[in-house]
């Protein structure tokens, strides 16, 4: 168990960024709420995976929305809490832990959040060991825990609640449908289940993972040494491309931020262009026509100098950045995880080749 | 009190296509299934508003969903049912009585084929006279009885509850979006209340209203009276156009039936031409620029010849129709009621001219 403090929140922000893929909505919003909660002296408890009771009573807390409104459309913080008091209510449980969503981007702070208003300790665990565009899209709903009942609440406290659902894809559908009348974001409180559950299904470490990450980012910034090659040794990641940003596509589609981003390359790369697909998150990354790393492994655009997170919403011309591949989480390589969140899932005919090297938080 | 016999059915159906003004869905599909229950020996009773007791637990049901849509997806009928008994688990409460929520269109049979399946008895009232487009348009809301909790569900069994909404507008939003991801039809259950404000709220004896104005006309068809004047005679009505479909422009919008139909002049309107706008349901009649009824009044198009309602759906080019213009409720004319079932309400720039007369339960 550790308590979380400044520095954990500076280094959980960058290494939960470069995590985010491009999505998962900016970390820096959530950053500042947190802080203002540790200004004021609470106490923020992350506990093992390992160490929550069979018989607890856990739920996922996050947002829902694209990353591109979740910079524009402030939120008053307190969204996912007030949907899993409806959870509560509807179901008549007590939630012990609370559990990120999804390590990637600022979902990796919003349950820290949660925690500091109701005093639940977080699990240091998610459900996706990265972020991904859709609720289906995670290891409780791959490994059979299903979404339903789930609740969402709005920045003007209206929830909606899903009892039942014929599937995690309709349920995402009905959610977003939602969201998108909401405003374009909504706190989501989803699944709500056992400690037993919880455990057979999480990718444990991640929070734990992401802020090493983030710590080792930020030593490098301090001492003069690269960034990007502290990312690679702490991710056992792969520099994919270096280059400068010369093309942004991106559109509101269905409550998503879609497009694409085109990198010319600089250095080693000089001559060469990468294009990489986004839906919230990178999705598909091309060198000239080959395509050379897909969902589920991590596609980490990152400034070229001090290896900062460079976000869908924050994509823009002439940005020196370096396109990083980190392997996926194994729990995300299985066949039946690869049908959700590989790039078939997304439209892509290509197959799944799996970048080397093993995932940060199962090193 | 009464009991539904096939010749009520055949009756309501009747009348309540025509007090649909174009939409409410057809209720011919919502007449068969009513009908398999009454073959079963299945009695469905109608109770006066009046007879209903202030501490009763009464709930309105319905569907919702454009009527293109109720024609071509088949429901399996219980939808709205499935609602309630989501909404009673959700309130505590079991409701007594079953209420139209809009008696215009296949929305006055929804109720019976409730009843059927529960025992529950019906009302004889809505909260409407008519059919209108959206969740908010109803005596309930506009008198002060909140559509939250609210529950719907769909074909699957796949259920959404919205607890709280922040105003009936963003719950109809809200319950839209889901509608449209349910495939564009739902069942609902809104709002829960006491008998006594049901009692407060609803348009009583539209259900015996609806039921003698399809009486009316049937007559009218077998004695080769006219059927047209029988709906004149039953409503305090006004013809306000004759003639000929010549046009029909109608889209799927957000999940409406929105379009225009435009009818060329026949007998004493021969060189003139009538367009109406509708959104599910007629809103606006013209002859040629001029404005001659608005919302809230009823704006019905029938067949010239038998009075068959012309619901949006089967609207097309060669019908020889009249436009019957009939006076809409009181309860939907004064201020509150026209700040939201009003021609403003509905993006249109033109003060409500009342149609003379007296809505039919109110004689």
């Amino acid at each position: 168990m550790w308590t979380i403090d400044y520095e954990d929140l500076e280094n959980i922000a960058v290494g939960a960024g470069i995590l985010g893929t491009g999505g998962g909505g900016n970390p820096y919003l959530g950053k500042l709420m947190t802080r203002r909660y540790l200004d004021e002296g609470v106490r923020i408890q992350v506990v093992t995976a390992d160490s929550v009771p069979d018989d607890a009573t856990c739920a996922s807390v996050g947002g829902m929305g694209a990353p591109t409104v979740s910079i524009e459309k402030i939120q008053r913080g307190d969204e996912p809490l007030v949907a899993l008091r409806a959870l509560e209510q509807y179901t008549g449980k007590r939630v012990d832990y609370l559990v990120p969503w999804e390590i990637g981007g600022t979902n990796s702070m919003r349950p820290l959040v949660q925690a500091a208003k109701s005093g639940l300790p977080v699990v240091d665990a998610d459900a996706m060991g990265r972020a991904f565009p859709e609720l289906q899209m995670c290891t409780y709903s791959i490994y059979g825990v299903p979404g339903t009942p789930a609740a969402i609440s709005d920045v003007r406290g209206d929830i909606a609640l899903f009892p039942i659902a014929s599937s995690d894809k309709l349920l995402e559908r009905y959610a977003r449908a939602v969201t998108i009348e909401m405003g374009g974001h909504a706190g989501i409180a989803s699944p709500i289940m056992s400690g037993a559950d919880m455990k057979r299904t999480v990718i444990p470490g991640t929070m734990t993972f992401a802020r090493d990450l983030g710590a080792a980012v930020r030593a490098a910034r301090e001492q003069l040494t690269d960034p990007v090659q502290a990312v690679l040794d702490v991710c056992d990641g792969q520099t994919l491309f270096a280059g400068k940003i010369t093309s942004v596509e991106r559109r509101m589609a269905k409550g998503f931020s879609r497009g694409e981003v085109v990198i010319e390359g600089l250095g080693d790369d000089r001559g060469e262009t990468m294009s990489i697909d986004f839906q919230n998150e990178n999705l598909i990354a091309r060198r000239g026509d080959a395509v050379i790393a897909t969902v589920p492994d991590l596609i980490c655009i990152v400034d070229s100098t001090t290896a900062e997170p460079v976000t869908t919403d924050v994509l823009r011309y002439g940005l020196r950045v370096t396109v990083v591949g980190i392997p996926a989480p194994r729990l995300l390589k299985s066949t039946a995880a690869l049908d959700v969140v590989g790039p078939g899932a997304f439209g892509y005919d290509v197959a799944f080749q799996p970048l080397a090297g093993v995932y940060g938080s199962e090193r």
